[in-house]
């Protein structure tokens, strides 16, 4: 965000304005609180393509009827290690924590548990809940569906979502390892941004709507598609749209959510259809007790002993290997001790919200 | 294999070849066959790389004593959904498929289960284990770690495998749905092929000595190292890495096993040290019992429909969305009725193997 300009907010003041914000629109209590958290923590760790800016995207949602503020969220169905979780159209920052919370529960009694969700929305981050689960002592992972951006591979139309993969290993003294990421070659924000800028895309990461590969973002944004992870067939796009097919069938298909170009988009003013929620997005969470494989004192130990190795990797001239989560922890780190940068734009958007609503919007008091 | 010589051999008559080439060499005839099933089953599917041209890789291993030609394969720790199998350093071809057993069998009783496998070695094509759960109509997922060859994102070093993942499902009447590749940009395989026809890589697959990208084979074999998939930072190349290491994690740390640089190598030419069999390496299993989530059979129409509507996705001039596992069930289909079509090279390579162990190899009865 260099050169532009930012106003620093204490996470506690957001959380605390993100939660009465959703309980205005109807979210009670304890669900605002954990949905403010999904928010604020993305901010936190400096993933701030997904927090407290999309609040206004969520809200709209409500607003129009298309998200239920009060879901009953339940089980529909149920074994040992499993759990179908219906999200009755919730928010997905309400119904995914509720149902990975299921996960872990289950994974204690079990050993490991997948839960899979239908019926909910946009979730967030997707490193939020395995993290959840690495704060029980136990790994965690966390899959996805959402609205159609990437081509297959080869082909020419939006069909499957960019479908993160996000999986999370405790370790003893080390942070822990987070990985998190979209299984499309790039994101619509970073298209969007070298639209904004002029700017030019870097090769082999989206395609126009010839299914040409371009350098151009308006190109992209008007008709075109993402490319999965890899790009071409050399270099491995068969493999992206295989994780993205993978996550698709999973929380969709398996779920009984909505899948490939059915899912529903995110924004309002992006729904290809009317009526689109139908079964909604999908989720699907996993968890596994690590004592179930291994003492769990020792897995720790290995676990920093494998981060100190990989960090050790002779690396090229003026770079490290980092490892997957770190610097979202010093984000982290940094953000909760010295606040949370937001956008001039960002913070105008929330000062619309808090007029509208009449909940003051502070800096908050530890803010500088 | 264009342009290069090649006989056909009959499945059946393979099978029972590898079979009583892996008796001969203490292998009781069970896991034989079951190992035989495992390679013979690569060149089926069309995975050349995979199959009976690796028979003298195993062979030479138990022949060095490297592999324990009968192990005793045991439950380390159990719970509900989960297991540690110890494969008493067996064959992966042996060990694998006894875990995957157990791990189909854990599912059916607890809707989903996950095992880990340490003390075990190369385990052929990720993808037969999910093939396997798919018989039984489950969903089935398999991850391994390998012989490190790829460097992390702006790393020099080999430091990870080429770490595949595989999963497979059912379809009501559309051939299974398999997604299996390795978690690198590119394959050993397809540099020391370019090598061989002195022909350039595509770009961003691998880097030389110092870590610069390359389109030299010679200079990836002569201490270069495979990019993860993704390749650039701008591409992707962290996802490729975090995939890759959450594999090693998963199977290495969490199973047990060896991991990261300190896995062995498949070829004991190339073994980096000595005794570095160590702990093995280390596999996971993974089932879903679909009845756990959704109706079997609506599941099934599903996937029918998922795969209908990829396959119909509009695609550029001259290309066809594919989807995954497809072209190889038309291998195998074509390869049952016909043959396997097996290089000059690698006949001689059984041959010698038939020679020297007085076992005949035969073309087949049923082979043209």
């Amino acid at each position: 965000m260099e050169g532009m300009r930012t106003r620093l907010f204490h996470a506690e003041s957001l959380r605390d304005f993100v939660s009465r914000v959703f309980g205005f629109y109807g979210v009670p209590p304890r669900d605002a609180a954990v949905a403010a958290d999904v928010l604020v923590t993305a901010d936190l760790r400096g993933i701030d393509s997904h927090g407290v800016s999309r609040l206004r995207g969520y809200v709209d949602q409500i607003i129009a009827g298309k998200i239920n503020p009060r879901p009953q969220v339940r089980i529909a169905r149920e074994w040992p290690a499993t759990a179908q979780v219906d999200g009755d159209n919730g928010l997905g920052l309400v119904v995914a924590p509720r149902a990975n919370q299921i996960c872990v529960d289950k994974a204690q009694s079990a050993g490991a548990a997948t839960v899979s969700v239908f019926n909910s929305n946009h979730y967030g981050i997707a490193g939020y809940y395995p993290l959840q689960a690495v704060e029980c002592g136990l790994i965690g992972w966390s899959i996805t569906n959402s609205g159609s951006l990437v081509a297959p591979l080869w082909g020419v139309e939006r069909m499957l979502g960019t479908n993160p993969i996000a999986i999370a290993f405790p370790c003893a003294t080390e942070p822990p390892v987070v990985i998190d990421f979209a299984t499309s070659a790039t994101s619509l924000g970073k298209i969007e941004l070298a639209n904004d800028q002029g700017a030019e895309l870097p090769p082999y990461l989206a395609i126009d709507c010839a299914g040409e590969m371009t350098l151009d973002p308006s190109q992209v944004l008007n008709g075109g598609a993402l490319l999965p992870l890899g790009g071409t067939r050399e270099a491995g796009g068969h493999k992206g749209y295989g994780l993205a097919a993978a996550v698709d069938i999973l929380c969709g298909v398996l779920g009984g959510a909505s899948w490939g170009p059915f899912t529903p988009q995110f924004l309002l003013s992006s729904s290809k259809r009317d009526g689109a929620m139908g079964k909604g997005l999908g989720h699907m969470f996993g968890a596994i007790r690590i004592d179930s494989m291994v003492e769990q004192s020792s897995f720790l130990h290995s676990m920093d002993e494998w981060v100190r190795t990989m960090r050790a990797t002779k690396s090229i001239p003026g770079r490290q290997v980092v490892i997957p989560g770190v610097p979202e922890h010093e984000h982290q780190v940094a953000r909760e001790e010295s606040g949370i940068p937001l956008l001039s734009s960002v913070v105008d958007d929330l000062e619309g919200i808090a007029k509208l609503t009449s909940i003051p919007l502070d800096l908050g008091s530890k803010a500088p």
